[in-house]
């Protein structure tokens, strides 16, 4: 029986992923996500109405997949599974889910977060919404199983999917890197991956965002250890301390969290997204930020918080903000702008926990926002991060472990693929039999 | 009636061009060509025997195109032809060809230089050449013909092949530019182009090189007025004055040999590969270098050649030599590290009429090379040039022109395939239905 | 007896450019400019009132050079005397000028150009200005005397300013490039520089901003030939084509209209600046713009300008506008958007007949400018364009035309600096004893 | 009494440093150091013979530092104090400290190696050398006091110095980081430097390198942390370990030793420079290596060595050798080469710690070295790293603690010398009168 590939969205370019698996008369969907720059610029580009935000339309400014690939086999999808909570993952199911006759099957925690965008963006789907924990498997017709294989990232709950079916089993790891010392959640399931590997498995898609990278990507641990240095070690007596770093990145949080507990200082997080990825992890059972930290959404109360900041001193305080990309809307933004009163002063500290993206509108913003900050002779600490991805070293080590007859990198833009076909080759696949580049709207057929 | 597309090199890289059509039960190959850089790369790492330079090591190396997916078919093919005689089209026939029961067919230039190639390496290959001059058309077989149509470029008599199949026909642009303006030679056969745009095009292969820059290529007219302002403007007098381009580009070595007549310098050309070229360019009838220009190859010869430069004063001769890429073992190399003797003064005019292809030895090469000229003051004008290859305005103007119902990209990295799919996409071309990425080791059937 | 160099501004960053020299107790000051980016960034951050643009404000933004370095001999300055009519050499009049008691002397362009920009500033200013024409002398004082030396540059009436003092001769080269067939205009004054180096020059300042790039910078004719190819080569019938280049490059715009005559178009320039400049031209006796092309500046008259080429058919005009950075507020970027009414089609030509500045603003200005025309499939000619700055091998020839005993590179960032001081030095200078690298702030006394 | 500055080398330059401080009719020499890639160069260029690298050859092909500016105040230096080990700081010494009448005050590390270097060269100087303990302090002359302050940086036993002159105390380090968790040697004598800050510092010059670096840089515990991920975590079973890195990095070497300690395999150190500098740090009491490890440097024993891996098994190896920046001398490049006989098989692991220094040499020799080690499809951990050289925030801190009156960026490019002056504008200083920025064959005056 034949197994058959089609390559709609995130092949060729990093964003909007989706792929589609037939086998017989069944098709599943893997993540159905939204290409993140795009969707800002026509955010921004016009004063658009939320109503306007059409598939077609979204489609033709290259915001979701281009899906028309499978417009006849359109009935035929039996569920959309995404593999984690990412936007470039999970985004686009508000506007294109409801074509599907099809659950939305998830983790718990990526159930809590499309539920909260579907509630912010006053949109509702027909799909029913069912939850796997990471290592339980589904059935998801009489053919076809789903199993979820625990795999570190840098949002939690984040999933190996496993497809059982009569044509073989298929992998499909987009995005994962191998963490042996997460902060969060477990380590990535070795021993059930090499007994997959062992049972065969016929086709692997694979995050290869950094194939070129000729190195294995350092744990969380290390992001830890150099937020701590920069947050102990420095001379902060007297001064503010902001944090801002990825809405998603739990772990993260938690660690910033940890280190204003050492400081003893009052944990606050500001910001829209902020609160929503908390609540979503907190509902999830995943961390309890309620506990340690006063946090708010809502702009009134934002006016209030920092009132009572600058009634207090800001030195009781570490403020964990939204606005690592110098988004104009940001909090950060806000406050060195004068929207939100902060009393800036020389030698307060800012701190990065991010990598900026660097499309052209990330460089201008963040080029206007550290500008802004330089000219309050603000200490900035960039780049106090580790990547979410693996890196060449790390996908040789899950290619060796589970062994596929075929590999399909995914998740990376052109001539990343072209590198993680040389990394297969290395290893023994041969290109355009068992190594395949795929870009978007191509289909491959596998037997 | 289907037609096959076997994309065998050249797609999601630059070098080891090659192309199978497969129509019924014919197969035609289009271009053969090596990989420069990589074939360097074997010939620099080791002391390569001639002998060990076997298809099979050439393969593994990436030097020349994979071929084993066209293996089933290999006794269908009915013509090998290129478009032109740049090594990265013709370069892999010595190597390649023998494995194929079929003629070569390609313009009288290339023929020469094919010919030439397989004198210099001592390899002999069965393969007929068969000669066709731009403009013309031969029948291949009952079913299939090949035309000829004359384009720009950075060689002469380079053409887009059209073949006449039952399943449609096929133009294969690869490379071009579209010069209004050539300094030698004919401009492109807009109207037989459009004439067959007319008849229809089922499928367009087309260099997607610059697909990136929003631009249309200057003129190689513009090369010309570049050289004729370094060389002629600059004070110049009992200077030395020494130029180094392409050994293929003959329309720039007829652009220097003017200016040198216009300084009333002798002109002498010196390096084995000026040679080659040049004496394919005489036979082929298209400049007769030997009027106007002294010329040698063998090395025996050049020691005689530096001896009378010095003896009668380098300032009554404009030299042309090889090494525009810094290679060692050029002449222009050779003359700074003191193997040629050469009086180097401060002062003294080195023109680079070249880029520089950018790959790390080059990079290295050119800048040892800069800077051993340079520690002897020697003035160095570099990228007088202008290139080969059109942009992307060169390429919707074809592709306005012609209309072709498929496209596919070739000759590019990656990230250009996808700007040369936007740019389709701008045209009205859809990705995936009527606009083809085609990598390396991908076949794609068009019905 | 003494010449003291205050390197004030544009010595280690490109912008701002102010030079004072103290021959005795006279000082004269050499350029008075802005920093173009920080202008731009001032003018954008904040709703500037005018009247908040103080000097010291001004200073601290790094908009205007920082002239307290020769507070103690402000009342010495005889005289302010600009290169030419760019704003990083005249920019800073408005806001620095009137702290001295002391004449601006400049040639007739440059004059009406600052005029111009006064009055647009609404700023007045007690220096009388005085014009002197490229090519005549002027007294300044008993023991000073300037001459002006008709130079090439991307602007007209640009000139080498030489001072005569009774510590010897200093030369302030300060933007030049050596162009042999300019467009309009005349050529370099290469025998009255000659002279002069016979005579002896003390001191040079020379503009060293593209001293690593090892070439001699194209004519303005290889740009006008780029500018024919691109606008009479292509396929332009029922077109619209619009054209966007430097307001102050006046030979450009020459050429722009010679071929709008030949494609038998209407011109029409709409846009504040370029109004600005043309008038300045016509007013200086250089161009008469007013026979050939309707111009406007005022926005009223834009809104009727638009609907008048919409009624007769924009395949019968070529617009000339503002907007080749991107800039939101210019004509350009108003058309895309649609805040002037433009009908764009698919293939309507839009030429960009200058480079990008390369300031994060900047890119992303132009990266938004472009994705919106191209989400219009409108064509994108770029880089149309030869830069008025001088390369390597321009600097190397006036150096050795003019043989100073010392040089001072100027108007570059740092590195660029050291590459100046590498090409003198290969010309037999000494660091630190007869080439003088400087960054602003510093000042060198010469015996 | 005045305090007079010589900035003689790596002044808009990283490398060849040395500085000159002149106080009354004493003159003292801060480093005296070579530019490695310009000496590499002229090693490989030709067959330099050893005489031939006279100091005269040597500042002309800019590998040392031109002197000549204090030819007159020759016999007025009192010492020569390098801050450490580097040879861009004690390289010169062979060549240029006989010059001068004056001891060599240093480390005892330094020392050591300094004699090292003279006897593997051939060369003898006059010049005593004279050991100084970090935290110790030496009379110089009536009038001046030396103090070496423990400061952390990639090499032991660096310190920043002190000057305690008539005309106040001069602070120079050159080159540092504040590392708080150094994995070998004290942490920075934060107390000391306050001290000092509070009786008074004139003139600090201080390492620039990473002024534009927006961060403080991680400290040595986060590359000991990435290194037992890389080398404890992944699958090595049975697989050779090669780890290569700086020879001078002996903190660095001391985590290797470590690690290969938990991994239960023998450690040898191979190649000529390890030894060199494993022997001064174990003279020199900082590390005992000759407990832990097999080392050798001599060439007849380095087959010795190879042939008893191959023969136990290199799975019970760990090797540490030469070659992190691809030279081709390199044991690295010999083992790829076939020089050393070492059975490479896929999925060795090849581990760079340690960055790659961008000049193009490197590049295109690392290049190769990686192209030949993924030939064999060994596993390449690259930038298992982090700098010895301090960032922006780490320069802010040093400031902020010191508080001198005057600040001169040194060891840099000319780009970050703007970048350090404008971060010391953030604290308050002012170009020109309090920071001044100095490029090589610059004199600076303070009274």
């Amino acid at each position: 029986m034949n197994m058959e590939i089609f390559a709609l969205g995130g092949y060729g370019v990093v964003g909007r992923n989706m792929t589609a698996v037939k086998v017989g008369d069944e098709v599943v969907i893997l993540d159905m996500g939204i290409h993140l720059p795009n969707y800002i610029k026509i955010n921004e580009d016009q004063e658009t109405l939320k109503s306007s935000l059409t598939r077609k339309h979204l489609i033709q400014e290259k915001v979701v997949p281009d899906d028309s690939l499978i417009e006849d086999i359109r009935k035929q999808v039996i569920a959309i599974i995404p593999t984690h909570a990412h936007l470039d993952h999970i985004g686009a199911i508000p506007y294109m889910a409801g074509r599907y006759n099809a659950p939305i099957v998830c983790t718990p925690f990526a159930g809590e977060v499309i539920k909260a965008i579907l509630k912010d963006d006053g949109i509702k789907i027909p799909n029913p919404i069912k939850t796997l924990n990471p290592g339980a498997s589904m059935k998801l017709s009489k053919n076809i199983t789903v199993e979820f294989i625990p795999i570190t990232h840098s949002t939690p709950q984040t999933v190996i999917i496993i497809l059982k079916t009569p044509a073989g089993n298929l992998l499909y790891s987009n995005d994962f890197k191998l963490d042996n010392s997460p902060t969060l959640g477990r380590k990535p399931d070795y021993e059930r991956l090499k007994e997959l590997g062992e049972q065969g498995i016929k086709v692997a898609i694979i995050d290869s965002l950094y194939a070129s990278t000729k190195a294995k990507t350092p744990s969380e641990m290390v992001a830890r250890d150099m937020l701590a240095d920069v947050l102990l070690n420095m001379d902060t007596k007297g001064k503010g301390i902001i944090v801002t770093t990825f809405a998603s990145h739990i772990a993260r949080l938690k660690s910033i969290i940890e280190m204003g507990e050492k400081l003893n200082r009052k944990i606050v997080f500001i910001g829209r997204s902020l609160a929503k990825y908390c609540y979503a992890a907190e509902n999830a059972g995943i961390y309890k930020f309620s506990d340690k930290v006063e946090m708010t959404k809502f702009s009134k109360r934002v006016k209030q918080f920092f009132g009572k900041i600058s009634k207090e001193g800001k030195h009781k305080y570490l403020l964990v903000v939204t606005g690592h990309q110098g988004e104009p809307q940001s909090t950060l933004s806000k406050m060195v702008r004068g929207v939100h009163d902060f009393p800036f002063d020389a030698n307060d500290h800012v701190v990065f926990s991010s990598n900026v993206i660097p499309s052209p509108i990330n460089l201008k913003n963040r080029q206007d926002l550290e500008d802004q900050l330089r000219a309050r002779a603000v200490r900035l600490f960039t780049d106090v991060h580790v990547s979410g991805h693996g890196s060449r070293e790390d996908m040789r080590e899950l290619v060796n472990l589970i062994k596929p007859q075929h590999v399909i990198p995914s998740h990376s833009p052109p001539e990343r693929i072209q590198s993680y076909i040389e990394l297969a080759e290395e290893q023994g696949y041969k290109n355009g039999f068992t190594v395949h580049g795929m870009m978007e709207g191509q289909r491959l057929i596998i037997d």
